[in-house]
């Protein structure tokens, strides 16, 4: 992970009834939809798919300067399908050309034959008969650890190998955490500290110059009370926080996270800034920007 | 799910080397190349996924008369981007030609407002406001319980609404499963102990007039020695069975996993069935076919 100590992200949701081109549309949007590659008879998904690249093109334009990273929702894409797919491969080029990183929040998990091609799919492609087919190109993306270690080694591999970074789920922002999460194990600690505890280890071999490894961690910003703990036990890495804003979290509960730096923790959002785009009486791209900057002033000021 | 006692399942794995058309061709192949849609410039990705789908036509149409259902990893579709998610529509449209039930094996699990939305993508797609997009129009999907119940409330109501199935993981297959799944909790009982509690609390909202729930359970054969105490926890959970074959499971310990009836267990195999095909001198369709049909007649001797 690069950045250099910016910490905000912002997350695109995709075609949300209130978001939607149908609904408020903002500067650029037409502009945007010109710009989508249209099939030959395009269907309902086809259409939705192209608001939803254009949407997404026009909130990284608007917020991008203010934030370090963008995470995809790979379920918003999924929802149309093929069409959703390539609006997504869309999205991500979108934010490379903004200079943003791309997180693709899909927490995958998978048996190790599995979990490999999960990171050609996420990461940097695979070889066919017919040449390379690239894969996402994400810079990093979230997975699930609850089947164990051997389901992270080949995501991390491939992440690795492309430059990129794998954020496992440790303690999540919703409600339901408490269920297993939080789960009290024999022998002390609860289900998160195990996790963190795998991710602490197999996060040691992958870490870099910077100190910080290329395996982070998914910690919530709704039950801060966890944040100085999980810290103390992976203290090389890189903390997504999502759960600011619309789930209820506070940046200023956030200050543990940073400890390892101001670049160890990186704090996403994302109905927040949309929201205030919605919101806005004025133009909803300057809206989302003084959100998304406001947001990172008040990170600043908690991250050291 | 339907399917009145059958119990063997296939799973194309999608673009393996070894499988791919590439390497060993069987009948009917130039044929189903022939229905692929090819787009304007089809690209590495487009030509493999062409390939992928076809793959996938011909496994089911070999092995399709001895299964009741194929179970498709969806990361091998998405390692070929939004071409791959094309050839997965076309995959579960040739198996629902071939009347087989499509397991979409994507293991996913998130917060709530994201869940809902995965089972939107998976099962009965979402209005826009240019129509419906779809969705997969999976029969069942498999899930990833980590993140707490309400992670799975949404796709259990989407996948309710379309009359399809949910499965979470409970005890994988993998040799990784021992690190968190087989922790002891405080209070007793392992982690895949408290998963099993959690599916068959949540699966008593959702149970048929068969007795059996719309929420099951994916429970490894690699390690038998867990099946019963599971079967026992939830009575009205199908299990899904992965582990038989190139991971090391064994049909005959299985017994009982089938005690809630024969329709109560779907074992799943997938590189020994495509493996028979290519190691087989002779029509590679029928050594697959034949592979099938033996595996469905041990499951029958052990499932009562």
């Amino acid at each position: 992970m690069e950045g250099g100590g910016e910490s905000a992200t912002v997350t695109p949701t995709g075609p949300g009834t209130s978001t939607g081109p149908g609904a408020s549309s903002g500067p650029g949007e037409s502009t945007g939809l010109g710009t989508t590659a249209t099939p030959a008879s395009p269907g309902s998904a086809d259409l939705a798919a192209q608001a939803v690249a254009a949407h997404c093109r026009q909130v990284i334009a608007a917020v991008g300067g203010e934030c370090v990273a963008v995470k995809l929702q790979l379920a918003c894409f999924e929802r149309l399908g093929a069409a959703g797919w390539r609006a997504l491969e869309q999205t991500v080029e979108a934010a490379h050309e903004h200079g943003l990183l791309v997180i693709a929040d899909g927490k995958r998990g998978d048996v190790p034959v599995s979990a490999a091609v999960y990171g050609q799919a996420l990461f940097d492609g695979v070889d066919t008969p017919w040449g390379r087919a690239p894969g996402l190109g994400a810079d990093a993306a979230t997975v699930n650890p609850l089947i164990g270690g051997d389901s992270l080694d080949p995501v991390l591999e491939s992440a690795w190998a492309a430059g990129a970074g794998v954020f496992a789920l440790v303690r999540t922002s919703n409600p339901g955490a408490a269920d297993i999460e939080d789960l009290t194990v024999e022998g002390g600690g609860t289900v998160s500290d195990r996790l963190a505890a795998m991710v602490a280890g197999l996060g040691e071999r992958y870490a870099g110059e910077s100190g910080l490894s290329s395996l982070g961690a998914v910690v919530g910003a709704t039950a801060p009370e966890h944040i100085g703990r999980l810290r103390a036990a992976m203290p090389r890495a890189v903390f997504l926080i999502p759960g600011v804003g619309a789930q209820g979290g506070k940046v200023e509960d956030l200050a543990a996270a940073f400890t390892a730096g101001r670049a160890s923790a990186l704090v996403t959002v994302s109905r927040a800034l949309v929201g205030a785009a919605g919101d806005s009486a004025g133009d909803p791209s300057t809206a989302a920007r003084n959100a998304a900057a406001g947001l990172r002033a008040s990170i600043w000021s908690v991250s050291g």
